[in-house]
């Protein structure tokens, strides 16, 4: 099985986290696994916001996040387990993920 | 020649804004304008940070950012003028704008 990739914090690149949180699905799915706090199962994550989102989707929204350095995965036996990596993007950019979550909120209400 | 699409700002989407600014040359040039101020032409906002982009190519950029709400673009002859639409989108997602910006230039420096 190939390793996760999993960008080091200075590695983290705004127009990735950018176009990451650009599909409002991914958006979804990334708030609520930041909302979790704790690690969340991709079919945990996926029974909120997203459910009618195919599994090969939601496994490609996963990797976007993953990639852009948003979260977390690891695989525990045949489940995969994801963290919000807020302190990494705060470090990184700070104020930027608020901002966006806070975007996404105002527009859904 | 056809109207120029801009939207209202209760129309401004969170989504179109951040893939707008998700591309580096793109958010470069939107910067550069909302430094600038005043209005700006294409050939002046375009011979700072983006001398090397093709004009098509310069062109489909503030396609982009005007139809995401970003700028106002006005045909004055043969120039079109382009000014931030900042307080729009300050109006619509307080916080954002200013966060990405400030994001692009963290990674910049």
């Amino acid at each position: 099985m190939r390793p996760l990739f999993h960008p080091q914090v200075d590695d983290i690149r705004v127009e990735a986290i950018l176009h990451a949180l650009s599909d409002p699905a991914r958006a979804a799915l990334f708030a609520q696994i930041a909302a979790a706090g704790g690690a969340q199962t991709c079919t945990a994550a996926a029974g909120g916001a997203c459910q009618a989102i195919p599994k090969s989707t939601l496994s490609q929204h996963f990797k976007v996040l993953r990639e852009a350095g948003l979260i977390r995965s690891e695989r525990q036996g045949v489940e995969m387990r994801n963290t919000a990596r807020c302190a990494d993007i705060e470090a990184r950019f700070p104020g930027l993920l608020p901002a966006i979550i806070e975007a996404h909120k105002r527009q859904a209400s």
